[in-house]
């Protein structure tokens, strides 16, 4: 007999058959009730054994992380909380799980200590209900764009780049480090190497979108990308998973509306879709908060919170706007920010866009116009020369989770700028030669996804909503 | 105005309106009929300009590859092959393209030219067809396991593993390479690395899919996988897509089953999705093939080929029957192949699986129960202690399509593997534990996509199915 689903033994109402059942123990109960869950949920179903007519030895192998077989008759549930459950007449103990060596007991383990667990903490409830939540969150960002006829892309992730202006690079080679092949003047021969010159890990996929948009019209990405950054944060990884969609004849307008309509529709997507696990994510971040002072608590609930994002536009804002804002604000009169906003050109750091969003606007912020000389060098000068037609969209409790930009499709001023950034003309030909023949308006933006995630489901730590992270001195698995 | 995409004006029937249409020009014909392509759809749209009243300056800038926008009225085309065309009113050059200094005219390329322009190739018939087959195949994928409730999982890129027994590795790391951090005994200091030890970029997700699995359910990857193999061939590329679903309580028969239904899935999707794209590939692959000998031609059409697949059960055979026919067949006999099969226990050459396919059963073919010699640590012992529970799938054209197994659940047995093949326990410690807290039979397998790609669009180097391909001395754009 196959086994059927969790899910849809949860779901079914066809009751009194005989049915089989596949997973793992979550808890045992009064040598009794087994909670018994195979991840398709976050529910468990009940599994009812008659303890007296089972072996001894065999019920003492039913622990928690046991993998389990059970057949038995599906029939409606007399219990609080659940509609079926499993009479079970057979039992098979596939695989144990030894109660003083399992590291994952029914009780509470710190988010620290589940790190170092990360090949088993998918077992937990909150780390399943993350993973699905990531993968149809995932799947709500190829939906949006595939409706819309985008092509789907893949941007190289091993780069002959050295610098793509977004942050350091991870060196790739196949070199013996131990004895690198030299030339004839002592430095280090990347002819030897497998590319024939040296190469990195890719930071983003955006130039190469940019050419394919030139060719395909509307295109987006979605791949790891990487910063070799010390960055030892909540909110940064070295290893991400970036979207990026680039769209031909787009202005930076048009990029501000794709960018908001994409937010809303993956949210909603999983608000739809994820109902059981948002739920449990929002009663979890409420037990979490309890224990906080009520200053620090959150004004809405996870639910609210991304219903508010679906009912809200986005506030769009100037950052010439935006240095005004600072400027007058308490905190920076008080002198509490740690950077003092002092006159127009400051770069902004997280506490100010965490002001704007949080306390000013109290709703996400998309600031555009931004001063070149903080910006990159491909993004589009303004008539003003002083500005550029960038955009970032900022979050509460996330900060910046899009960055983006209508990008200089003119010939010369993306030389000019080039020239006066440093940024190297010969290595990027070929980007040069999309301004060169068929050149257009066109923009796009990246979106970091474990940024999404982190607000979707409420977390708080970015290594909580990758399965292996990434950081410094952490490689492991 | 608003522009209106090619696709949909070729598809309206609402005539005598006004419209806006931005895109690439891919002909002009008599000063008078510009084809028009946004990358929407292969298909162009005729734009009829009245050449008498248009500034002679602006038609000499209307040339192949020039960004355009014409306004105008949608009606009936009287033309061959269309249903609609745009009578120009007004018309913008947007971006120009100097026919003397624009590579891509509209003529025959060769691929190799081609490949040496990939930032441009994505604006020819071919390479945009194969695009969009591609992004519309990589929807699919996501389609199918999602529909099934499996939960789509990124893998770690960068690895703190050395070997995960599927091929060579490119070393990944910050150290500065012309300056090495040494310890006490002159060797490398890896600790003072990004991650306090030695990385590699990844060759399969496997391993992390497996701990996945056996928390929820059912998983799959789909992501860059790196090999460094000095492999100059039609079919290998050093970054690659692959996709590996992984399957709690799945013996290898299901595993089968699950590949089977998966391919055929994913070809019907694109059968529907990509009619006007697989007809051009098609009839390219036909006009291809024209200038070949007789016996080098295909038996089938490209979409003869698609539909076989999809009409017929893969053929399952295990090694040993696989190994009887292949010592009785002609080619061994007759000494024309360059690996003779004497014996049992021989690994099977491409030569070989191309004889079982294309010759032999003329259907793909899945191949079961190898030896355990030549095959990987993780795959399950048969009862006969000489044959483990591996499958490959083999495709017409193409080889080994789909590499998977059953895996080695029971700890003991893994460890007595992994001592025998010297693979690092200590590495691999929380592998291990995936085996000794709740392990479970699970199945699963590794599609390398591109291969996919390569046998749906009738293209015969990969190189051509991937926007920018890295290979033994490539890494360009």
């Amino acid at each position: 007999m196959k086994h059927t689903k969790i899910i849809d033994l949860i779901n079914s109402t066809n009751f009194l058959h005989e049915v089989k059942a596949k997973g793992w123990v979550r808890t045992f109960r009064n040598n009794q009730f087994i909670a018994l869950n195979d991840g398709s949920t976050i529910k468990n179903i009940q599994c009812v054994v008659d303890f007296e007519n089972l072996p001894a030895d065999l019920l003492k192998k039913i622990h928690t992380g046991a993998a389990i077989s059970v057949t038995g008759t599906l029939v409606e549930s007399k219990g609080a909380g659940q509609n079926v459950e499993i009479q079970v007449n057979n039992l098979e103990v596939l695989g144990e799980a030894n109660p003083d060596e399992y590291p994952i007991q029914p009780k509470k383990h710190s988010l620290e200590f589940l790190r170092e667990q990360a090949h088993l903490r998918v077992r937990t409830n909150a780390f399943g209900a993350i993973m699905r939540v990531r993968s149809v969150l995932s799947y709500a960002v190829h939906k949006y764009f595939q409706d819309k006829g985008f092509v789907y892309f893949n941007a190289p992730i091993i780069t002959g780049s050295d610098a793509e202006g977004a942050g350091e690079m991870f060196r790739v080679t196949s070199l013996p480090l131990d004895n690198l092949p030299k030339k004839e003047d002592g430095s280090i021969d990347f002819s030897e190497d497998f590319f024939g010159k040296t190469t990195n890990l890719t930071v983003s996929g955006q130039l190469e979108a940019e050419a394919y948009a030139m060719a395909l019209g509307q295109v987006y990405t979605f791949g790891p990308t990487f910063r070799a950054e010390n960055s030892n944060t909540s909110r940064h990884l070295a290893e991400f998973w970036m979207i990026e969609p680039e769209v031909a004849f787009n202005n930076l307008d048009d990029n501000m509306d794709l960018a908001e309509d994409f937010i809303k529709y993956v949210i909603k997507y999983v608000l739809e879709k994820c109902e059981d696990d948002l739920q449990f994510l929002e009663e979890r971040l409420l037990s979490e908060e309890k224990n906080k002072p009520q200053a620090e608590r959150s004004d809405m609930s996870l639910l609210q919170k991304l219903n508010f994002v679906l009912e809200n536009n986005f506030k769009r804002v100037s950052y010439t706007e935006a240095i005004d804002i600072l400027k007058g604000c308490k905190p920076n009169k008080n002198k509490k920010f740690k950077y003092l906003i002092n006159e127009w050109g400051a770069d902004l750091q997280s506490e100010h866009e965490r002001f704007l969003v949080e306390k000013h606007f109290k709703c996400p912020v998309i600031l555009f116009d931004y001063p070149a000389d903080i910006k990159a060098f491909y993004m589009r000068m303004n008539e003003d020369g002083k500005t550029v037609r960038a955009m970032d969209i900022l979050f509460p409790g996330i900060g910046e989770i899009v960055g983006g930009s209508q990008r200089e499709e003119r010939y010369d001023k993306l030389v000019e700028r080039m020239e006066a950034m440093g940024v190297d003309q010969e290595e990027l030909w070929w980007y040069l030669e999309t301004r060169k023949f068929g050149t257009a308006t066109h923009s796009g933006f990246g979106l970091g996804f474990e940024r999404l995630v982190l607000f979707v489901t409420g977390m708080t730590n970015i290594r909580d909503v990758i399965p292996f992270p990434r950081t410094p001195q952490n490689a492991e698995f």
